[in-house]
């Protein structure tokens, strides 16, 4: 049984979807571990990370549609603006999704189905550097 | 320590909740693994999976009324609609949920709780084949 | 490759949210594991795991009431109301937010990004015992 530790860094460039699913599974495959499990880990609380279709780019602008209405922004909607007026429903959307995801490793590659993607969700209007933690476990 | 993978195929007749308990816990006990990590994986986006009460069947059917009001269906509410007027709200329900779990194994069972059942969410109408990979590790 | 498991009692005093962060890391940090998984599961579906930021105060305030609006309380609202007014619209800020978390641990810790909070989000009005379970699997 071997681990593996790896940090995928993620520069965004405001609100939106940012496909990962390439760099984590080429680096997944790297470590030639045949059965495990493959942890991705968000360091953020206003950003998160999802599993969704990476067929249909429509599908990720009607997700970020229904976030905005699930988790609206607006002056005196939160007691919490200091940071400005999307930093609170990008807590409320990170709330909603996922912080992390377990994806099981099956013949050296994680076991996403065939429409799946794995997308980091920056809920921020502006630039930042987000970093994800990958563990993988297995042999 | 061990490691064993499975397949668990879950034959859906449309939106609602599948239960699915049985079969993974029966399947985590046969493999003789006394503490570990069970790990559910579910390969598709327009599915989802779910703990919750598995007590009064009413908790199931407020949850998918619930779900129903956050994610509505309807025509033009959506971009995406070629595929049905059912998937895209499949898409956000999926999202507002979970992919995977992952359960803890105590003497060599999953450590539910006492009222806590395992269910594949299935959000489209039309009945579908649906893979869920189980991954456990342990000794 | 090592494992540890550990019960995580919370007594709640009513809907809110209790951080863990503490009593998870020092337990963590004491197993001796440089690199590994931690598993936090929540053996409850009245109550849910969150991370989230930590810092403002004001930041847990507004993830409550936003919970309460997208789940709301109010007689007539669900079929299942035998538990109390509270009883289904906690099962469905459960299913919005997490029973499990999973956190990658490097150089003996959880890695926790610096505004990550670990946080047993009760959502009953009444006082409970709370109970997770923790898991460490690692080197």
């Amino acid at each position: 049984m071997r681990q593996a530790l790896h940090h995928i860094r993620v520069e965004t460039r405001g609100h939106g979807f940012y496909e990962i699913t390439q760099p984590v599974v080429s680096w997944a495959r790297a470590q030639g571990i045949a059965t495990g499990l493959l942890t991705l880990y968000c360091r953020h609380t206003s950003a998160s990370l999802l599993i969704q279709e990476n067929a249909d780019p429509a599908v990720l602008r009607d997700l970020q549609a229904a976030f905005a209405r699930l988790a609206p922004e607006g002056k005196g909607l939160y007691e919490h603006d200091s940071e400005g007026c999307d930093d609170m429903p990008a807590h409320i959307r990170a709330a909603l999704t996922q912080t992390q995801l377990a994806i099981p490793v099956a013949h050296g590659a994680p076991a996403l189905g065939t429409w799946q993607g794995v997308f980091l969700f920056e809920h921020r209007h502006g630039a930042h550097a987000r970093e994800i933690v990958a563990h993988l476990i297995g042999a």
